[in-house]
């Protein structure tokens, strides 16, 4: 393939190589799967270094132009059809890929808990009881505002939280994702604004932008959200709420500090906006921890958790804290449109939060996890992988390796059999990102130690031949 | 007080005292809980027939003016908020009663089988086999379309019905109104226009106003939708889809027949509308049925089910089956507004569905329904309330009393302790309705009987004295 590239041209070399692929594609009508020349045949025809020719391929694989297939070096891709229908296809992929894991590849990048890490004596015992003893558990409907027992006892563990709380200020749901389909739903109209944190959890960036809400991104920091970055947008724009995941951030493990929260509180009181502060591994702090919906906030901020991180995410069963007049709206939303969540499984819940088998097992999985946090930080450091900060708790370390580009990195999880979420799922625009949200408690084995010390610094340029050059 | 009425005036007595009262509410500042006159002085002070101030009365009930209270006469409502909070108010009241029944009244109007009905041993048996053997049944997330080994039995089940599956063509939802849900978000848009039938779920027609779609009502008949009055509408409507109830219709009881659906399938291809044919009753088809997703339609009908008025209303388990490109859309916003539903319940159903279980139980439960059926009707028949049409099956009679007024009913049932599901929640509108939906599971009780044979017409007059002069 002659590429035509002119050394004298102004537009640099990588970008003439990647216009004229995309050219000949195009020209060609090479269909999805078409293999590309190999980097060596294509470097050797134009007489280019077999990086420009890696960088091109690269950088067209970013774009979606090119994939990369084990064993046949770069095919063409499927063409996309939107951006929306691509980021959808990435997310169910991906998503699918995590529950059927029909290979038993290492799900390192799975946003739950391994099925052996879960506790299936106590959840047992909480089935028979409910299945022995409580006909309407098994039958019936739950109520509009969901089983008043399961709601007893999250009203005491808002309490202990110093939430302020109430039998009629809680919402059962069908999790965390079902909460903010009816908060969304109840509070905001296509062509409201709302303030969400980058990178963060993608499948909340959709749900808003199906609502057709506009997004506008504050970075995450270590401690919250970016507070200067807020200020400047509250300049221009007058934002409904602010969505916020304060504890053990999804993806960076962040968690929020006292200052940024207080400052957020008093801009959210300023500007007239609420805060929707989504906790579900709330449930693994380990001490005192900053929540916005514990401080004084005059029902500003409303409050949305979850057991499908803990517990089991089969049952599903989430809810939200918030006013009674919102609790009344979200009432009716969810009767319409389910007829209420499962009483049986609302019923579990109750058991098990009941007879404080919960509780012990949350503690438990807290000193697990810890322990598989620190080593996974220690295996990231010795292999000089970049952290984007330590977590004081939760399951998600944010990382990236030094040098290894995406491709490389793609080719090698596939090879080792490891299941990775690209950082592309974590961005309000599906932007292409070199961050990895990696789990601690698959980061143990042998496979992610594998990818962990093959992505190091020192093995990079070897492992780099042997993978593009297939 | 003098309601200053003019016998010489066009305008009717009856009218005048309405106006009156109302004026005086108005004018007086009298708050909700004040009671007015009781009907021998208002009658006494102004020189009128008692029965033209009861009639007087009802009408500003059933406008919702006034609220009759045992014990209390008549008293001024509760304002109306809005049209939409009044009903959701009367939905959710009804609804929380039958669910939560604290004072054990008879759910004569109630839309789910007696709890004491249902299956406990199948279905117990069912969630221990899950919970001893499925360890990612009782931990993990489903797959977007819904569990394989379910979704395998529902093909089955369809393919029996003469209705064209697939395994991707089936998606299961948290019952029928998740599905309705999803299917509304995914296919309508506000400002679309669509044909219910009338009466029919109110449910269904609040999901579809909250979408901000226009409803176009098509009088429900004994075999379907009143199809002149549907071509009617056709000459100046273009909908988008046909919302149907085909089998043992909720609240009529009724059923579609074969040439009905026939000219459905036709108007629906010449005005190339969509149809959503409703099935949640369809397990209890004790022979040939006539199904318009089991006729030739070129994917132009959705066929929505469930297992919550058979199996268990607490595991909220249903689904869809339509065509893939549908199917694709629907599986993308229920991940998106829920990541998914139940894994567990669906492992519980497909181990039902599997094992044979559940199709006994549905064989017991059509003989049952049809034994109580029988004797309803011949209840109803004695006692001369009109029934609409005599259902084939399922589980409701649409009925009303020979002659007993909406006020008069009420009064008798709360009396009895008989919980009704009014009229007017099978409106689109909301509009006040003397029918009555009757769930025969519940029609053997006393009390439903004493309510029926106090409602005959042999009794009116001593009974209306006896409810309306307290």
């Amino acid at each position: 393939m002659d590429l035509g590239i002119d050394r004298q041209a102004l537009v640099p070399v990588v970008q003439q190589i990647v216009s004229a692929v995309a050219q000949w594609i195009r020209k060609s009508g090479a269909g999805p799967g078409t293999r590309l020349p190999s980097i060596r045949q294509l470097a050797l025809d134009n007489l280019l270094s077999q990086s420009s020719v890696i960088e091109a391929y690269e950088r067209m694989v970013a774009q979606g132009l090119l994939a990369s297939r084990q064993g046949s070096g770069f095919v063409v891709a499927q063409p996309p059809v939107s951006h929306e229908s691509q980021w959808y296809e990435g997310a169910e992929r991906a998503w699918g890929a995590f529950v059927d894991n029909p290979l038993g590849e290492l799900k390192l990048g799975c946003g739950w808990l391994p099925d052996a890490w879960r506790e299936s004596d106590d959840i047992s015992y909480a089935i028979r009881e409910v299945t022995r003893t409580d006909t309407a558990g098994l039958f019936n409907y739950s109520t509009p505002l969901g089983l008043r027992t399961l709601r007893e006892q999250l009203l005491k563990r808002l309490t202990q939280l110093h939430i302020p709380a109430g039998l009629d200020r809680i919402l059962t749901t069908g999790g965390a994702s079902h909460a903010q389909d009816l908060l969304i739903r109840t509070l905001l109209k296509p062509g409201d604004c709302v303030v969400v944190e980058a990178p963060g959890y993608g499948n909340l960036y959709r749900q808003l932008a199906g609502q057709g809400v506009t997004l506008l991104q504050v970075p995450r920091t270590r401690g919250g959200p970016d507070i200067p970055a807020l200020e400047a947008l509250l300049q221009h724009h007058r934002p409904k709420c602010l969505f916020i995941n304060s504890l053990y951030h999804n993806p960076t493990g962040t968690s929020l500090c006292r200052a940024v929260a207080e400052r957020l509180l008093e801009l959210a009181q300023r500007e007239n906006f609420l805060i929707i502060e989504e906790d579900v591994l709330g449930d693994l702090q380990p001490a005192s921890c900053t929540r916005l919906s514990a401080l004084p906030h005059d029902d500003r901020v409303i409050y949305v958790a979850s057991f499908s991180k803990t517990l089991s995410s089969a049952l599903r069963v989430g809810y939200v804290s918030a006013s009674t007049a919102i609790i009344t709206q979200l009432a009716n939303l969810k009767t319409l449109t389910g007829f209420g969540t499962s009483r049986f499984a609302e019923a579990v819940v109750a058991t098990l939060l009941a007879n404080g088998t919960y509780r012990k097992w949350v503690q438990r999985l807290r000193k697990r996890l810890g322990t598989e946090m620190a080593a996974t930080l220690q295996v990231l450091e010795d292999e000089e992988w970049e952290v984007f900060a330590v977590p004081t708790g939760g399951m998600f370390v944010w990382t990236r390796p030094g040098t290894a580009t995406s491709v490389r990195l793609q080719a090698c999880a596939r090879r080792l059999g490891v299941l990775l979420s690209p950082g592309a799922l974590f961005s309000p625009c599906g932007e292409h990102s070199d961050w990895l949200r990696i789990n601690v408690a698959y980061a143990a084995d042998p496979r992610a130690l594998a990818l962990f010390r093959e992505l190091g610094p020192a093995r990079s340029t070897s492992t780099i031949l042997k993978t593009t050059s297939m």
